[in-house]
């Protein structure tokens, strides 16, 4: 049996790379064979498996320094039939990559606007005039230093290797510990694990609506390890919340939290069930 | 007097709009003369106020579709000196410039990633196989279509009758109630205001933290409009929480609260009390 893996691409990038690791785990425990598919937005990625056209999609959640994807969130709300099948975390380390003789003789740096701000304290000590400029994947980035000696891209090792790119530095992300969460989704739901993820939205205009939720999984003796706050795009002031819980939703405190996190939200979608893959 | 207000720039982006009705408003209830001046980043702008270089700085804080501006959370937390002096609410209206002759003989489409994400469904009804390419500011993305009859960029009307570019189509953002919200920053720690904005670190590894002070707003009869959360960038997890309240600092409800929430957060970080400009 082969298995269809969608990936925000094109190859090089580090979703390809958390994505390669789950592969490599399919093979190894369910002798699964794989396919990655690279798709040009986190939204298509995600439809390719609601849509059936890949068994699975990688997007990146939560990055350590930057925060949470708003665009895995907001699609994750609006697809129907995903659920996510196991996490992932992988470090992210940044290399400069670039055809110059000396670092000092680079003016210009491309790359993704994450990986441009995750470099600013390297970039600020070592090319404090080079000029940054956004592109839309950290691979994009490549395109503008084949040809050029004044240019570098911040991408991954990996990506130097596959483009065959010269590494100028390694490293360069100015916090050590920087790494990004990644789920796995698919459209079995997920019943095993050891996290649940879960979204929802509250009636309007009812001062103090959260806490009914907060304190539901307080009283349950369920550890929330993230909540996270997206706009309805109803109106401003009107949020969607996204929550991370440490446990799983088979666990009778879940199953004790569930029927009353129901009756005090609008609007309640479990994204899943899940556990964290080691790498 | 003249007061130096700092904005995200170039001239012609949606800050620059909100920096003007500041102004505006200014001049006709404290006399003073404005100077509008650029910068290139959030950071750099509210880094002009903190240093004195600049009386004030007009950031934008959240946006109805695409949520909080991490940029400007991130900043204020880490800048020392800073209050919020008022906050405004901008509506958002993109329109297509270019030079084509119809919308038909379009390709490419600049801008910047926010603008390109709130008229994703108009591009994808008008210009489907349209090439997006995202630019640092909505005014930066008109370099590349003053002499390319096959390019458009999204940007405001004002930005239109500023660098003198056809106006293709009107108002294609794809939610009609598109708005952002501005905060006016100043180095005066404001005490009125029907609003209050503050940010705080809880103590690691306590299950249940963030529960505390929502519990203690709650009894105190706070209303929580907002509630954000950021990574700390220490690790994977830790987070920095933003709040707005719908009630003055100097208020008996704030004072009641302020002291039993100083006790039960890490660091708590009073970003200002303040009203809204009506514009």
């Amino acid at each position: 049996m082969t298995s269809r893996i969608a990936y925000l691409g094109p190859p090089g990038t580090y979703s390809e790379i958390a994505a390669l690791t789950f592969a490599h785990n399919l093979q190894q425990f369910k002798s699964h064979t794989t396919q990655l598919n690279p798709y040009p937005s986190i939204f298509q990625v995600l439809k390719a498996t609601a849509e059936n056209d890949t068994s699975f999609s990688v997007v990146p959640v939560e990055n350590s320094i930057q925060g949470g994807v708003a665009m895995t969130l907001d699609s994750l709300w609006q697809l129907d039939g995903l659920s996510i099948q196991c996490a992932l975390v992988l470090p992210i380390t940044h290399a400069l990559l670039s055809q110059a003789k000396s670092i000092a003789s680079i003016t210009t740096i491309y790359s993704h606007p994450q990986a441009l701000a995750q470099c600013q304290q390297w970039i600020e000590c070592h090319l404090p005039t080079a000029k940054l400029i956004p592109t839309q994947s950290t691979t994009e980035s490549l395109q503008h230093i084949s040809d050029n000696l004044e240019t570098a891209a911040i991408a991954s090792e990996r990506a130097a290797e596959l483009y065959n790119l010269p590494i100028v530095a390694r490293a360069i992300n100015d916090h050590a510990d920087n790494c990004t969460k990644f789920w796995v989704i698919g459209t079995q739901e997920s019943a095993n694990g050891t996290h649940t993820s879960l979204a929802f939205s509250l009636p309007v205009n009812q001062p103090g609506a959260l806490l009914r939720p907060l304190k539901i999984l307080a009283t349950c003796d369920i550890n929330l390890s993230r909540i996270e706050s997206r706009p309805t795009k109803r109106s401003l002031g009107e949020y969607l919340f996204f929550l991370d819980l440490e446990v799983g939703i088979t666990s009778a405190k879940m199953q004790q939290a569930l029927p009353q996190l129901q009756s005090c939200t609008e609007a309640l979608k479990i994204l899943g069930s899940y556990s964290f893959l080691a790498n």
